[in-house]
C-alpha cells in the first residue's frame, strides 16, 4: 500500500470536510476516515482512527472547527450550546496527551468574542487550518534540532509511531530521523513494533519503507539485548505529555528503554513541541495513565491468543522521570536534562 | 478447553508412542501430536510444538528410544547408523537449551554396550521414561527450594512458560509457584505475554488458570512502570542454559527483567535443573543463540500485520550476566548470587 507523491498526512481538510487516514487498518489499507462532525472526531480519535499527541491535537481542532460549520445557521444561543457540548466531548476521548487540550484551548480563544455564527464558523476553520500548518512547521524545527545530534551512520532506536502519522506531518521523533536522512546521515532505525497497538510494527516500519529509510522491526523486548550488543547507538521517543519538571508521559515501555539506555550509557532523547509540554502539571506522578481495553492484550485484529476471561492490565503510557532524559527536542532547540528552570525558560523566551 | 483431572502432561508415552501436546495451538485447542520417529521428534522441537528446555530435553530422549524401536529388528550394523543419525537429526533440532544434549548424552550412556539391537531398544525406552519421571521429581524439588523463598501474598513477575508445558510435569520457575500455592502462600502472578511466540499469553495464562491461581497477563513492556508503581515483589524465571559462571541464557527479554529488577530492588530469581547447566560453557559469550524467522515478528498466527518485506531481528534467547542472578533455584537448593566457585560445588555434592 503506497502513499500518495505528496507524502503521508494523517489529517486532510478538503471542503469542509476532515478525512483521516484510518490508521487501523494500516499497513494492509491505506483508507480515509471522513468525519462531519465533533462526536465522530471525537469517536475517531477514541478508537484510535487517528493517533499520536500532534495529530490528535489537530483533529481535536477540525472537530470543533466541523461543529461550528453544521451549526452556524443555527440561533447564537443554540450554536453556543452545541459549541459546549462539542468542546466537552472532545475533551473526553483520551485523557493523557495534553495536546488535545491545548489545541481545544486554541480553538475556544479564536471563538472569543464570537461575532455571528456564521463568521465565528468561517474563523475556527482557519485556525484549525493554521493550527495544522503550524505544527508541520514546529515538526521541521524539532527535525533541524535534533539532526544536528545525530551523528553519522548512527543506529536509532525508536518507539511507537511518531511520524507523519503522528503529527500534522513530518513528525517529531521520526521527524529527527526524517530531518538527520535528509542531512545524508547515513541513519538508520530499529524500531520497536510497541505492543500492544503495534504502531511501531504497522506505522513507524510502513513510513520509513515509504522512504527508503533503513529500517530493522523487533519486538519491545529485544531492546536490551541489542544494546548489550553495541547495536543501538541512541534512542529517540516522542511524548504524549511532559510535566513542568520535564517527567515524560509517553507510550507503556517507554520507562523500561529509558532506564535500559542509561544503564548502557546511551543517549535518551524526547522529541516534542512545546504544546506537548503541560506546565501545569507540576510532575509526572500528576498526569492522567489511560487504562485501555483487555482485547488490546489478549489478542490483536480480531485474533484473540489469551485464554477467555484472563485477567488483564492494560495502561497505555508510563512516565519517565525528567532525570533519565538526556535532552528535550524541541521548535526551540534542545534542552539538555531538562527540569523545572530550563523548561520554564522555553516558555519566557 | 480443559486438561485432564491428571494436570497438564507436555508428554505422554502410550503404547511406544510418543504423544505431545501441540503447543502451537493452545489455548484454543488441546491436541496431541503423535511421533513415532527421532525425524519426527526433532521436527517437533524445531516447529515448537514442543517447547522448554526441560521438555525438549525428554522429547529427544523418546526419539532415541523411538528410532531404537523401529529399527531393532535391522543389522547390528545398521541398527548403530540409525541411532547414529537419529542423534545427529535430534542435535540439530535448536542450538541454545542444553537439557537436549545432556538428554542426549543421558541416551547415548544408555546405549553402551550396545548388546543385540532390541535388548538395546528396552533400555533406551527405560532410560527415556526414567529421564522423564526423574524430570518432575526434580521440579518438584526445585518448587520446594524456590517457594521457601517466597513471602505470603507475592506478586510474582514470571516469564514465558515454565510450567507443566516446558517440563515433564510441576515446572521451574511456575513450580516454585505451583508449590509456594501448595504451601498455602496465597500468591499472584503477573504473567508476561513473551512475544513473539506469546508462550506467556498462551501457555502460562492457560496453565494458571487451569489451577486457579491468580494471574494477570500484560504485554512485556509493561514491567518497568509496574515496577515503578510497586507493584511487583519479586521476579522468577527459566534458563534454556547457564554457564559455568552463572551466566543464563533464557527467553529474550530476560535480560531486561533482570536490569529492570536489580533497578527497582526486587528479587531475581532463575529456576533450573542442574541439566540445565552447562560446566563446559565458561561464560554466557559462548553460548549460541537461535535466530528464528521474520514471520514470528511480523505477525502471529498467520496473520501479518507489519508491512511485506520489513527487515526483521528475532534472536530467541539473550544472555543474563550472572551478577544480576540474586538466586539460583535448583533440585540442590539455592545458590545465592551464583559464581564459578558456588556452581561447581553442586556438582561435587
Amino acid at each position: 500500500m503506497s502513499a500518495s507523491s505528496e507524502g503521508v498526512q494523517a489529517l486532510r481538510w478538503r471542503n469542509g470536510r476532515l478525512e483521516l487516514i484510518d490508521q487501523r487498518v494500516l499497513p494492509a489499507h491505506l483508507e480515509y476516515h471522513a468525519c462531519s462532525s465533533a462526536a465522530e472526531v471525537a469517536e475517531a480519535i477514541r478508537a484510535m482512527v487517528v493517533r499520536g499527541a500532534p495529530a490528535i491535537g489537530c483533529a481535536a481542532a477540525f472537530g470543533v472547527a466541523l461543529e461550528a460549520k453544521s451549526k452556524q445557521h443555527r440561533t447564537p444561543a443554540e450554536f453556543d450550546a452545541a459549541m459546549e457540548a462539542a468542546f466537552s466531548t472532545l475533551a473526553a476521548s483520551r485523557p493523557t496527551a495534553v495536546n488535545l487540550f491545548w489545541a481545544l484551548g486554541r480553538m475556544r480563544a479564536a471563538l472569543s468574542p464570537r461575532g455571528d455564527p456564521p463568521s465565528a464558523a468561517a474563523r475556527l476553520a482557519e485556525a484549525a487550518v493554521a493550527l495544522m500548518k503550524a505544527d508541520i512547521e514546529t515538526n521541521r524545527a524539532i527535525g533541524r534540532a535534533g539532526a544536528a545530534l545525530i551523528a553519522d551512520g548512527a543506529r536509532i532506536l525508536t518507539y511507537c509511531n511518531t511520524g507523519a502519522l503522528a503529527t500534522a506531518g513530518h513528525g517529531t521523533a521520526l521527524g529527527v530521523v526524517r530531518s538527520a536522512r535528509d542531512a545524508d546521515k547515513g541513519v538508520s532505525v530499529i524500531a520497536c513494533e510497541t505492543r500492544p497497538y503495534l504502531q511501531g510494527a504497522r506505522l513507524t516500519a510502513w513510513e520509513l519503507m515509504q522512504e527508503n529509510i533503513p529500517v530493522t522491526l523487533i519486538t519491545d523486548n529485544m531492546v536490551g539485548h541489542l544494546m548489550r550488543l553495541g547495536r543501538i547507538d541512541l534512542v529517540i521517543v516522542g511524548a504524549d505529555r511532559i510535566a513542568a519538571n520535564g517527567d515524560v508521559a509517553n507510550k507503556i515501555g517507554t520507562y523500561t528503554l529509558a532506564l535500559l539506555a542509561e544503564r548502557h550509557r546511551l543517549p535518551f532523547y524526547v522529541a516534542a513541541p512545546l504544546s506537548t509540554i503541560d506546565i501545569a502539571t507540576e510532575d509526572g506522578g500528576a498526569i492522567p495513565i489511560e487504562e485501555r481495553s483487555a482485547a488490546e492484550v489478549t489478542g490483536y485484529g480480531g485474533m484473540q491468543w489469551a485464554p477467555q476471561g484472563v485477567a488483564v492490565a492494560n495502561p497505555a503510557f508510563d512516565i519517565t522521570p525528567a532525570e533519565l532524559v538526556s535532552g528535550l527536542i524541541t521548535e526551540k532547540g534542545v534542552v539538555t536534562r531538562p527540569d523545572t528552570v530550563k523548561i520554564r525558560a522555553l516558555f519566557a523566551a
